[in-house]
């Protein structure tokens, strides 16, 4: 069992629409000088399997076909075991 | 200058829907064994200051207020000096 964390971001350049509505919030909450604010996604599952190397060609495979759209957005992930040691699968 | 990442994710026990319908459509996709997916936000900000502490507390205050619904929703946030040897602030 691994836990995978899949951070998906706006590429730079792409029109981040949530992020401008953020940055231009911030300031009626008393909060200057903060600045490039991107909103993306962090998106945490469980992958059956014990080879490491499957689980992350599985994983590359649902971003590029599932969780992100590769055309606007980057993505990158951490797999790392879970629960070999001492069992614990949740 | 400080460069933030906030994670947000939704609290266990509380429904999330984006990730129901993700573990729904893997299997189409022939990933079968994928379970507990969770669908948060990755936030990435720039902050501007030289006290690592004060923007902490302010990136506390924006989660709370702005970034995330602490009802349903937990979070977390790293922040990374960044520019202060090379002078790049971008």
């Amino acid at each position: 069992m691994y836990r995978v964390s899949v951070y998906v971001t706006p590429k730079a350049g792409v029109v981040d629409p949530q992020g401008a509505v953020v940055e231009r919030a911030l300031p009626a909450l008393g909060h200057s000088g903060v600045h490039n604010i991107r909103v993306g996604r962090y998106i945490t599952l469980e992958v059956e399997g014990d080879d490491a190397g499957k689980v992350s060609a599985d994983v590359d495979d649902m971003c590029r076909r599932l969780l992100a759209n590769p055309i606007i957005e980057d993505y990158r992930f951490d797999v790392l075991p879970v629960g070999t040691a001492a069992g614990e699968g949740t």
